[in-house]
């Protein structure tokens, strides 16, 4: 174990924490005490029919799903729904590589899939809360892997769905994109192995990674229009250093290199036996397949060509120049879009 | 020095070298005894008015502007054409710095920019061959950076010119792509400041290097498809590592780092103070600017962008899955697009 003060309660709380138990994960291995961290707004009505489960992506917390998409007047609305956003393992809320005490912690951590993941929080719940409905599951990137599993893998619960830039999944170019994030931490002569001393080590690795992102997560209409000057950078090194490296610096290398593992291996076939027609056809839920248009990794054709397999669904494109990274809200075009489609996707009678 | 076998005679040529002399750069530093490795096809007429210039892009030479389209039926024709195709400083048939001797090799070779290198091309033609004029100058990528140099400082000279896949000013976004590139080959501690002591030394930069070209390089479609199949490799990894790992495994690191270099400054306002569209104004040249459609660095809207500023041109896109590495001829049709525009051009009286 590393402490590492940016996964405080002071940082990304208050959150509470969810005791599964020994969780044994699909690729093998077993997580002791498996905690996962989530957090919940608004208030569950007599019929348990109100509850909209937000998940997270790489490097994201219950703190940003909370800050970019709940709020009065939204249409994640706390006077409306309960809210429950549970923060995926090895985010550093949840049980993670870095939070976990020898002999399984730190770079031997196990592998989890997204599906452990979607186990795990069906369990949280249904268990904690008694659930056996969701008004709607939504997230992004990673989140929306979670999303397109649980309505896959729980279709009598899952009663709406919004796969926000993400894909049922992963693509060989995205697997690739991944990897290089990888290699970029792992090449740092600090990372040893995964068994760095120092939680913030491997500083060169983490800006390197962060330069990859800034890459691939914005776009060129970003920066040729400095759209960056409205998030008050003065130029583009004060930005890709100031925003980009400045955001992954402070996370644990390991923490990310287990999500990425997990991010690369997303995939709702894994229990249709690689079929993903199949597991697709299982969907009840009435979807929205949600990309960004200048998305250069998780782009709108990859997103439509799992959509089209999805009975009750449509695809709704969110315009936004700030790409895939366009989730965290910089773009307040972002957040009326995103609004205007859970509006009225929350308002289809199911 | 570092004696490199990968630019021999036997892979590249044959080639032959021209001597500029002491050759001043324009952001400082003059190479001495500075050679340009060019080749030639077909013969120039008596009214010397059917030559056409080929550039080289970033690891490029000459030998694969030949291969990929250069022959008899095709748009260029050395049945009809004099041809040369003229190897860019720093690609290592050209003076750079793997075959630069102390104390200005290596780590110490100074900073080239495209102008210089048209500027050198430039004496290469005139003194050399006694042209006045080019039916058509064309080049892929930083080949097209050049491209577009050449209209811009010398537009008696130009009659046509095809800019394939690139830019008259390069984007903060491709500028940011080639920054990781770049890093991809310094992090690697055998780099040693460019001072390693073994030609294949920084193998490990190397290869990740070439994986992010195998991320931003080709597209999401060409690996889903997987087309890579079409070339002879047997999965995903048999092909990144085997064609561009493969492909950028054997070359010199600092020659590498020279082409990004100029690659991230290219910008033909340098010669207005800074002034795009006075630049772009002085085109005299019939121009097709041709990008590839699913190229992710330079992207038909950014080549649109400096398309719209030249009076007496067009915009035609190519279409392939294969993306920007697509210069290099893998997809059949992207040779049939190519002559099909190039043939279109050159019938053009001017």
């Amino acid at each position: 174990m590393l402490i590492n003060d940016y996964y405080s309660q002071e940082n990304h709380g208050p959150y509470e924490l969810f005791d599964l138990g020994d969780f044994e994960l699909e690729s093998g291995g077993t997580i002791r005490s498996c905690q996962l961290a989530y957090t919940t707004f608004g208030k569950l009505n007599p019929n348990k029919d109100n509850a909209i489960l937000m998940t997270t992506w790489y490097s994201g917390t219950s703190k940003i799903m909370e800050q970019v998409y709940v709020g009065q007047g939204r249409a994640i609305d706390p006077d409306k729904y309960f809210v429950i956003i549970i923060n995926q393992i090895g985010n550093g809320l949840s049980t993670s590589p870095h939070n976990t005490p020898a002999p399984f912690g730190m770079a031997a951590f196990p592998h989890v899939r997204i599906g452990d993941d979607v186990r795990a929080q069906h369990k949280l719940l249904t268990e904690k809360f008694g659930l056996d409905s969701l008004a709607l599951v939504v997230g992004g990137s990673m989140g929306a892997q979670q999303t397109w599993e649980w309505a896959v893998r729980y279709p009598e619960m899952v009663k709406r769905a919004a796969p926000i830039a993400g894909t049922a999944k992963n693509t060989p170019h995205d697997f690739l994109y991944t990897k290089t994030l990888n290699e970029a931490i792992t090449s740092d002569p600090a990372w040893d192995g995964g068994w760095y001393k120092e939680p913030h080590a491997v500083h060169r690795g983490l800006r390197r990674h962060a330069d990859l992102w800034s890459v691939m997560g914005y776009s060129t209409e970003m920066f040729k229009q400095e759209l960056w000057r409205d998030l008050g950078f003065s130029s583009l090194e004060d930005f890709y250093v100031g925003f980009t490296q400045g955001y992954f610096l402070p996370m644990d290398p390991n923490n990310l290199l287990c999500l990425a593992w997990k991010w690369q291996r997303g995939d709702v076939s894994r229990i249709t036996g690689g079929d993903l027609e199949a597991a697709l056809s299982r969907i009840t839920a009435k979807m929205f397949v949600m990309p960004i248009d200048a998305d250069m990794f998780f782009p709108p054709q990859d997103c439509e060509d799992h959509q089209r397999m999805v009975a009750n669904s449509e695809f709704r494109v969110i315009n936004s120049h700030w790409g895939h990274l366009g989730l965290f809200g910089m773009d307040p075009k972002y957040a009326e879009q995103v609004d205007h489609h859970l509006n009225e996707l929350l308002a289809i009678e199911v």
